[in-house]
């Protein structure tokens, strides 16, 4: 390890955390120093979660507060636990990477509805970078403050964004997503007790949903026009994966061709000729898309596949490391998908 | 049992054939007394499937015809053998449930396109009544042949029959739907294997799949305009069940209202204030139907879920054997979801 | 209905509770005159449980007490409450099901040790009858007060009773057995959490678990010899569902003959040449069971599947309410399997 | 990559082939020049796995036979495949592991009963080195071919070698063993339709098993002494994963202890307090195990999980690899399991 990075993650034992300490295991240059955890505070990792056992991070101790100074904070925290910490991290001049909510909108006025507090630090919403890469790549270089986005909203962006590059006109945007459980968080609910939900699916949040105004903020930034976007999460009996499709009404072009064209040198973005399969994407960072425009109905239909987990929240923190850090952008994020 | 009626299962032994069977072992009135299949004829059932071990159906023995007189004939069967079976039947004047494609959509031309063959009976087409009973009741009580719908189509039309009563005017009709693996059949299949599909989900057929002319054709037929719709079917990890988000453009309107007042006297559907699960309709005859209306976008949104083999297939049948036969409309199917 | 039963049902929103209304919507002669609940009081039955918006007893308000009187309690509560209510009921002369284990184990000194408390009323003990039919039928024809097994117990038992009532001679019993996870109840838990149980499976309470002296205290009282159990109970990824493999060492018998023999009056026992699938047994009050002899290590296995919430619980509850009562003994029990 | 090792993967296309692959690309030292496919054959790899689309082995075509030369030969092939193309491979002086079970068992007259085909080359069975790296580490570091373990052994060996090495007597063996559907293969087979195995596990092959001489034979060649297993393989609905609950009679010693001490210095064998659940392994090559010493029955239980692909085929290849190259001997092999 020619360069070592000091790593800190905060809220080490949701599932973004774990998961994050897994990409991090197999990283060349970050070194993970700290790891925080309320609920278990005082316990080694491994007795939380016996996989890693065998690793080296398995006998770290649990603590309340970081007890090692870092380079880099990771935060997988509750939106309004972030919303209090980044500023003293910034004070701190950590380089920081939110897994929360708390900075990914850019209208401070938002947060009352979709979050249920007051953003009581607007002035650091616009230092905060939106961390898609393949959106805000050079922008991330130089942030101190990533804010990594939603795991739908980055299905939902990656699937849009060759249209906002091209320039191509599109309306009434129809974003039906189907997320695995994980995404709910490791804190038990009784829609997601194994008994309820094996054989299960159903729709949430349809009147409203934290994740829209993040898209739509993101694609006005983007494009310069305001859309409305109608949003379905569903859940689906599957711990990871998420799919969106998202139906567009729009002018007939070669769209395959510029879906490829506009992600041909991304690392994490894949363009295939068949609808994907969550399974190709799960325990990854990848991102693969599939386009069809169908004429009787004037509609294009962008689907696109992520592992919830990963490039939807704690790969694409590393993506994000990377890319502050300047280290090569996969680093540590070249695992493929386990199969069957 | 005072009145008892021969019943005849033809390719008793594919899903709906058996869950049909499940369904009739309940039935006060209907006494089966054939049992044919092609691929385990000379077995008994309870040979092929031991649940049926400690019924009197158990020791029936599959046969490759009929060895039996019989009043009502179940065709569980492919497209094309129903599609040369049936002018037979009616001509021995028997009562027909179709469960196969063969005699659903009502213009012969459409049948090369989708179904791969011509439809070399086109005057059996307009006797065929299409078997929603909450959409054609009266044509099927007096009908010799009902077709029996598709999952998606009956999930679909169920989501609209309100609006088109009503008069609604409504456009982009966008249809998303996810399908317990049940729908693809008992045939194995490389996609379906139990490693592959667990843990997995995909969309499939987007640029043509033969329920979205059964959809267009009803709907036409009903309203009298011609719509197009964009049809995306998806499966997930799931061996029953069925979920259709209907999206279409349309002013506001109480639609709550519109679709309670619509369906209140339907036994055998329910519209509730949230997003119905597919877990409460398993194993029945139900249909649950949640209606938004999202006035940021103009758009309403119809989410409806059946179980695919029941609502959407076998039960269904019954339910038209029972108006066919001037029985009670539920008689045999009665039972509530299996939970959890 | 020519008979009328008056049922009330203590803790209806469990999952045994659940299930044994489903079972009473199919039962000729039971009406369902209250349903209890400390959770959900003051809500209609179908506000908890959409699946039963449909039926009669969706419009039933959950009360904390009963509301009406009745003349068959079944007890679907937890262990203490039952202790406690069980000899009020006696006094008020009401038959008992108690779904619970407050009666099952005839030596009140065990209950401190495996159920944490001391038994109050250990009188009781000697009325209560043990319920599983195959072994007790006559005794459950007179009782008033029946405590209906455990899972685990009911699959064991049955899967040795051939042995004990030929008077074969075993020793080294060892029991390993699969339950499906609604066998833990409705109850949050970490562990069963969607995300955590998905693709998932362990042994638990290898040390002690109080299904072990319910097993060796009927086998004793059965053969008059004492037998200790080496017990493994595991949780499996399915939802319903119980498998027990059951190896003894003893001589070589013709067992399989042994077990048609001894079971072939019984409609809800039936004894395979193959393996039994729990799939065979879902939903239904069956047990399957296979029997194989091994020459080399002169071992007997016997497997049985069963579903926990079916044989092993509600359905099981239901046929000793059969019998209590005087009716036929599988009233309301016809089903078969969902398949698939 | 200082060392540069060429690697063909004969059977690239089974679940074990991809497995391989997964971990190979991780492999510091490994270069993959050559996949053979008879299915395949002429398709880029990314065309039949798309996961394999972003990395550099995807574009690599399928070949029946290898294209190119290498140094080490995987064979993941049918048994009589592997059972023929062994001794040309050996004539070639090429290292061989092979994952097909044509030489496992020492004795040649186990083949025709086991196998279904007599053993044409009985002299290659006492070259071949058994693959279970911490039972036969010296042998495998100095072997030409490894002969990779079954996992229902490779489980069970785990379980038991400690007794062995310890030379504690031990009768009446019991290994009850829970499968994923993954250790059945790829090819679709009707009780492995997604439809039938969700919800469903039963047992197996339990008169006659090919890994029961597997273990049999290892025990014998390690402990000098003749052991009769009975075993009885179960697939439960999981992918991945296999849980081997192996029982003995024997006396009480502080086993827990003795078993720690055994594995002490074994990179990928962890003893642990608690029954281990699957997941803690899953894509791993870790075996984790608890051990359970019951008074009352004078029985040890021995609980070991594995990853069937894993340490139980794929990865314990890789290891043995490593072995026999004198690498590391975890190279490639780092990971820690997938959670949630």
């Amino acid at each position: 390890m020619e360069q070592e990075i000091k790593v800190c993650v905060y809220g080490a034992t949701g599932y973004t955390g774990v998961e994050l300490l897994r990409h991090l295991l197999n990283h060349p240059h970050a070194r993970v120093v700290s790891l925080t955890s309320q609920s278990y505070a005082g316990k080694r990792l491994s007795e939380v979660f016996p996989q890693f056992e065998a690793t080296h991070l398995g006998s770290m101790v649990l603590s309340e507060k970081p007890e090692e100074d870092f380079d880099v904070a990771f935060l997988c925290l509750p939106h309004e636990t972030s919303l209090d910490l980044v500023p003293k991290l910034v004070r701190d001049r950590k380089k920081i990477i939110d897994l929360s909510g708390a900075y990914r909108i850019k209208n401070a006025t938002k947060y009352p509805e979709f979050y249920g507090f007051e953003h009581v630090h607007p002035e650091l919403l616009e230092h905060a970078v939106y961390g898609i890469p393949e959106l805000f790549r050079e922008e991330i270089k130089k942030a101190n403050l990533v804010a990594n986005p939603g795991c739908y909203p980055t299905a939902t962006l990656l699937a849009l964004y060759p249209l906002i590059k091209s320039s191509v006109e599109f309306e009434y945007v129809v974003v039906d997503a189907l997320s695995g459980v994980s995404g709910a968080g490791r804190k038990v609910d009784q829609k997601f007790h194994y008994p309820e939900m094996e054989g299960n699916s159903f729709a949430y949040s349809i009147e409203k949903h934290r994740h829209t105004p993040e898209m739509e903020d993101v694609i006005e930034r983007l494009s310069g026009r305001s859309v409305a976007v109608r949003f379905t999460p569903q859940v689906i009996p599957v711990t990871r994966g998420m799919m969106a499709k998202v139906y567009v009404r729009c002018e007939k072009l070669p769209y395959r061709e510029i879906y490829r064209e506009s992600y041909k040198e991304e690392p994490f973005v894949k363009v295939i000729n068949q609808p994907p399969h969550i399974k190709y994407v799960i325990g990854t960072n990848y991102c693969f898309i599939f386009v069809h425009y169908d004429e009787k109905t004037s509609m294009l239909e962008v689907i696109s596949v992520i592992d919830n987990l990963g490039k939807g929240a704690s790969s694409q923190a590393l993506q994000n490391f990377n890319l502050m850090m300047g280290l090569e952008e996969s680093a540590g994020l070249k695992q493929t998908a386990l199969y069957p």
